[in-house]
């Protein structure tokens, strides 16, 4: 199985994400330095920098990509400057949703640097949200896409942001909510990940290229649980992953008490003094990294992380059995293929 | 002069506003109601009808008003549901500016009651504000206005978002800095109120109607004084008006240390004493009724309220001269002639 897309070098890769994400990073680049340049008032620009700064600086582009290879399942993109901007366009709406997450959640740390409320405090954080939300709905709408199309990929656009906000107020419910509703914890994991991220993406690059319903329902046959089997496999790296390389830290998520399907899956097989234990570590904002260590192995001792891990490769398994059977140019099968592995394999 | 629009019986008004603000709450009732009706999960009306309860309770309606009358300076109006759905999206992205403001500004009361974040919390608060920002942009987009005009004013629209958001920056650098910085205070005021309030919304209604550049800067020449007029009565009902009638505090402006043009200006009237004194006294959080009555004194004392009273009637009579000479159809002028007295003369 091939290793990590974000971690390939250019020559070990069938397709070729190096020109893709490039092209995505210099139309990103010049929308933000075009706002940066027309600003009203120069005692705006400190602030402004540092979305710039945030939205540049790391992150995978793993939705403007989806977003790009929707297109191609459709018909070649090629370096088509209009299916670029559409696709970056999604980075700045990502942007806005990690801003705003990262308040609520009260991360303190994000792509290996500390997050903007902490870097900023929370009332700049607010705002740089907002802004990379209007400019996310700008840079679509300019993005020079025909106006027709664009009209039709509003309903698939207003239906990915109302996910991204509904699964973040469920992901609210579920934080110091029951720590077992595993119902809750699939239910966020459904809108978040696989709808948000991996569905909507997709369907709004198919939908740019003018992808009818078959086309339309094909890429939900493997966002979906390709998709969630993306979000079990960040659960587990939440807790297992090193901090040097996920650049997020590995105790914050159990500090929190964040109820992941991992962490369900564990108290409904765990017996009574495991989950006594689960529920005095759990949620816990002293916990330290030996408590973090013992959760770990209760996670493991449970039988939670095989169980989890078998869910990952069913799901991957089921995301590209529909992918073989879909109706998309190939060269959107390589890459589709690639990302599937690369998001539920990935160790960052 | 006519009394406030807002309190004016529908026998004494010239123009009928209750109709129209019927029209307005009846679409936007509408939107909501919909919205509330096809939430994908049940456990997310709890908070979406907060957030309902929020738009519809209170609140003058005045972008959705200018942006009606907008479209009434170049043709006729009437019910037509769609002109009344795309004013009514203003008064979406006026909540998301409100919900987000009041955090950022720590602000308690809103429309006589517990602002948002402080009956909800500050995480949903946000939450409620971005979904109100995303649902404007639905509304405006669903209204059913011509899609070739709503290209054309988008452009306008973008345009009002930046500047609320810009608005709001300066405002926050405002706030703790100096506070004699009287070109920064009237910026805020400019961005905030004259454009984001007034200019703005009645650009949107007039470009939806096909106006013309005549048009657009007839209604600049009307707005920005009209705006700077509402904004300046703002700053002293803020400290001067009676709590129960404008639904704020007197007195938290003066704990949060906000610099108004009212503040600024009392600063640079000021002799030693008083300087010193006003520094004592503004921005200290544990400021008391009495200690918010020496301020108050000392904005008379100093001739600070006279000179901003002077500067409201100056501008009101600006925006009424450059409304006679508008190129408008009868029925805007005189609406926008009561909305100009309603707005720097209320008390609320």
């Amino acid at each position: 199985m091939p290793p990590s897309v974000w971690r390939m070098t250019p020559e070990a890769m069938t397709v070729n994400y190096t020109a893709v994400r490039q092209g995505l990073d210099s139309v990103l680049v010049d929308f933000l330095r075009e706002k940066l340049n027309s600003l009203p008032d120069s005692r705006l620009e400190n602030l402004i920098d540092h979305l710039c700064e945030f939205v540049i600086h790391g992150g995978k582009r793993l939705r403007p990509l989806l977003c790009y290879y929707g297109w191609e399942t459709v018909e070649e993109a090629g370096e088509r400057t209009s299916v670029l901007r559409a696709a970056a366009s999604l980075e700045l709406f990502h942007a806005f949703a990690l801003i705003h997450d990262d308040i609520m959640d009260a991360s303190a740390m994000r792509r290996g640097r500390p997050t903007l409320h902490k870097a900023l405090g929370v009332n700049d954080a607010i705002l740089l949200g907002d802004i990379a939300l209007v400019w996310h709905d700008e840079m679509l709408h300019a993005s020079g896409v025909d106006p027709q199309r664009l009209i039709a990929v509003r309903s698939v656009v207003e239906a990915m942001r109302a996910e991204a906000l509904y699964g973040q107020q469920l992901d609210l419910l579920a934080t110091g909510g029951a720590k077992d509703d595993l119902d809750l914890a699939t239910t966020v994991v459904r809108y978040k990940t696989a709808k948000y991220t991996v569905e909507r993406p997709l369907h709004v690059g198919a939908a740019l290229a003018g992808g009818g319903p078959e086309v339309l329902r094909s890429c939900t046959a493997y966002a979906l649980p390709i998709g969630e089997a993306f979000q079990l496999r960040d659960d587990v790296l939440g807790v297992f992953g090193h901090p040097d390389v996920t650049g997020k830290s590995a105790v914050e998520d159990l500090r929190e008490g964040k109820v992941t399907v991992l962490i369900a899956t564990a108290l409904s097989l765990a017996d009574t003094k495991q989950i006594e234990l689960l529920n005095r570590l759990l949620g816990n904002p002293e916990l330290d990294e030996s408590g973090a260590e013992r959760v770990r192995e209760l996670l493991v001792d449970t039988g939670a992380l095989k169980h989890v891990e078998d869910m990952i490769r069913r799901r991957r398994e089921e995301g590209l059995a529909a992918l073989e059977a879909a109706p998309f140019r190939p060269e959107a099968v390589a890459a589709l293929r690639e990302i599937a592995y690369a998001t539920t394999e990935r160790v960052s």
